[in-house]
Formats: C-alpha cells, structure tokens, sequence
C-alpha cells in the first residue's frame, strides 16, 4: 500500500463537497417551483414577482457554489 | 496488501460526488412538479410561465452537473 | 503510505462542512419559496414583508456561510 494519505483525504472530501453543491439545488427548487404554483394560481401578479424570484435563486445557488468552491480547492489547490 | 490509497480516495469521492448529483434532481423535481401541478389546474396560464420552467430547471440542474463534473474531475483528472 | 493523518482529517472535514453549506440553501429556499407562494397569492401585501424576506434570507444563508468558513479554515487555517 502506497500513495499520500493526505490526498486520499482531498479527493474524499471533495466528493463530500459535491453532496453539498446537489444539495443546495433542493433549494433553488423549493424556489422556482413555489414561483411557478403562484404565478399559474395568478399569472397577472407574476411579473412583479420576477425580482424575488432571481433574488431567491441567487441566493440558494450561492451556497452551492460556495460547495462546489470547496471540492475545486480540495482538489486543485490545497 | 497493494495499491494506491489516494486512488482508493479518488473512486469513493467520486462515489460520494454523484450523491451530489441525485440530490440535485429533487431540486429539479421541485420545480418540473409544482409547473405541472399549476399547469393543470390553470392550463390557459401555462405557456406564459414556460420560459420560468427553464430558468428554474436550468439554474437546479447546473448543480447537479456542478457534483457530476466533481465526480469526472476526480476519476479521470486529478 | 505516507502523508499526515491529521491533514486527511482536514480533508474530510472540510468536504462534509460543505455539506452544511449546501443543507443551508434549502432553509433559504424554503424562506424565498413560501414568501413566493404568499405573495403571488396576495400582491398588494408583498412589498409590506419584503424586509421578512430578507432577514429569514439572512439568518439562514448566515448558517451556510458558517459552515463554508469552517471548510475554508479546515483547509486554510488549522
């Protein structure tokens, strides 16, 4: 048995990480989807929501980025 | 006993990386799910929310395919 | 087999921190999701819970924050 214990540690982690960045887009569609059952409830009100929508989504995918930033660290920079 | 251990590490992130990747598809699930829910019940109101559809299946998606690409990187370029 | 067993421990952890980031983003969707449903169902009382919005946003993106801080000084800083 050979090979860096350390990076077996940065390639599991950064498969752990990418758990994170699928897990964030359980929210983006918690998101979209509610947008989607109003605005066909009210399709007159829905533009005026459109603002929140993207406000909504930008932060739910922020965090799943930030997932996804951790696993290229783990495996590219640290 | 042979073999190397970050290569070992390599295979089970990119196990764990494609969890990732399925957790995505209940995001994606959300919003197709609560469209069709809404398009049912107000078919009339449904064309004009198609382009949202795609805007909430795309942004849910990407993090899917962000933990898939994770999972190649780890098998195939680190 | 070489390598730091402390540093794989690093590793890993700040992988499944990024879990916790990725877990957060459902919490901010569940904020920005219900606050889509309401108001899309009652338009005039949005603009009076714009400010809700933003701080349940807060409060929960403030948790994933947290737990990607803890990835970045597992990596980083221990």
């Amino acid at each position: 048995m050979e090979g860096d214990i350390a990076q077996l540690g940065q390639f599991v982690g950064a498969g752990l990480a990418a758990i994170g960045s699928g897990a964030a887009a359980i929210g983006v569609g918690h998101v979209a989807g509610n947008f989607l059952a109003g605005a066909l409830r009210n399709p007159s009100a829905a533009a005026g929501q459109t603002a929140t929508l993207f406000i909504g989504i930008a932060f739910a995918e922020a965090l799943g980025i930030f997932a996804f930033l951790v696993a290229l660290l783990l495996m590219f920079a640290v």
